[in-house]
């Protein structure tokens, strides 16, 4: 049986949908959550200098989406074919293209810089992806694909609250089949298990 | 046989992987090069209002990094096992990180925001990625994975000119392994032809 180690932040954030799968999975992980005054030390000790970054019997992954996809094909939740995978791996992407534009404003230290941006994209942006995005999941009978759960719900609906947080507003208010999909995948059993049993934080 | 048209700038960076794996795989595809001016009156029609867009069979596929991981399944040169396609989604994503960097100054519109951007990233994160990527290909046997060619491999290679473009200097000099990955990637006679005949663009 492999040993799974998860190295982050003590936040959901990027590290979510691996510990969303791995519930999921029912494969038991340890869940290491260092604070921020001690991240300059452990950055070196990682692949690109990013996390999280997953240990798996000692081998070193990182990139959030890659990692979550890998065991999204171990777990049978990644399409029945090429171009079912796909269809996830493009909303994957463009949930991802959301995330860069709010993370763009949130990351920015420069305060005129970021309130100008903060007003562009939470304008424009951010509602055409939501209802572009509640579409989606409309036509593809409540899941962002194939009308079946993937690996892509669980990556979308893990990094929400962090998502939220950024924008400052709730992405599934006014989006009904989004918070449809949001009550499917938090419905789960082994995903409400790790829900009600993770430490709480705001992202 | 299906019928494959391309839609984007008139120039290589996003839609160019698409180009190179369909060179790849032999497939013809129709090559639309809309001129900017253009851009407000497509925007609308794509699926979320970004290109490049791939229709196949008249159906719309946006993602670049989805549709040529797609094809490269389709096309046998995407790792033998889900473990392999992990190493190459990893790449991949990683040389999306670097892009990031860039593209967070190039696009930047206010003039100070932008060089004060350019300086972080041209000193730290671009030489600190091509370092760890050069390395990364030295020990995957002149590849970004796996030690064969994959899909990954034509991606980076494909965006390369865009990257050297907006960070103002060639990623390949000083870099070995990243310079030796080009020339094998550009030697494989079917991406030589379409490189020798594909219209002239800078980026």
């Amino acid at each position: 049986m492999s040993t799974y180690k998860l190295t982050y932040f003590p936040v959901k954030a990027l590290a979510e949908p691996i510990r969303f799968i791995l519930s999921y999975m029912d494969k038991e992980f340890e869940d290491v959550r260092f604070e921020r005054e001690n991240w300059p030390t452990i950055k070196p000790t990682m692949p690109f200098g990013k996390v999280p970054v997953l240990e798996v019997d000692g081998t070193q992954l990182h990139q959030s989406t890659a990692i979550t996809r890998y065991f999204g094909k171990e777990a049978g939740i990644a399409g029945k074919d090429n171009w079912e995978a796909l269809q996830i791996d493009i909303a994957v992407d463009t949930i991802h293209d959301l995330r860069q534009a709010i993370s763009s404003f949130w990351y920015e230290s420069d305060e005129n810089v970021k309130e100008k941006k903060r007003n562009e994209v939470l304008k424009d942006v951010v509602p055409f992806y939501l209802n572009k995005l509640d579409e989606l999941v409309k036509s593809n009978g409540g899941y962002l694909a194939n009308s079946a759960l993937s690996w892509g719900d669980l990556y979308f609906i893990a990094i929400s609250d962090y998502l939220s947080h950024m924008a400052g507003i709730d992405i599934f208010e006014n989006h009904p089949n989004l918070k449809s999909l949001k009550d499917t995948v938090l419905g789960i059993p082994k995903i409400k298990a790790w829900v009600d049993k993770r430490p709480k934080s705001d992202l």
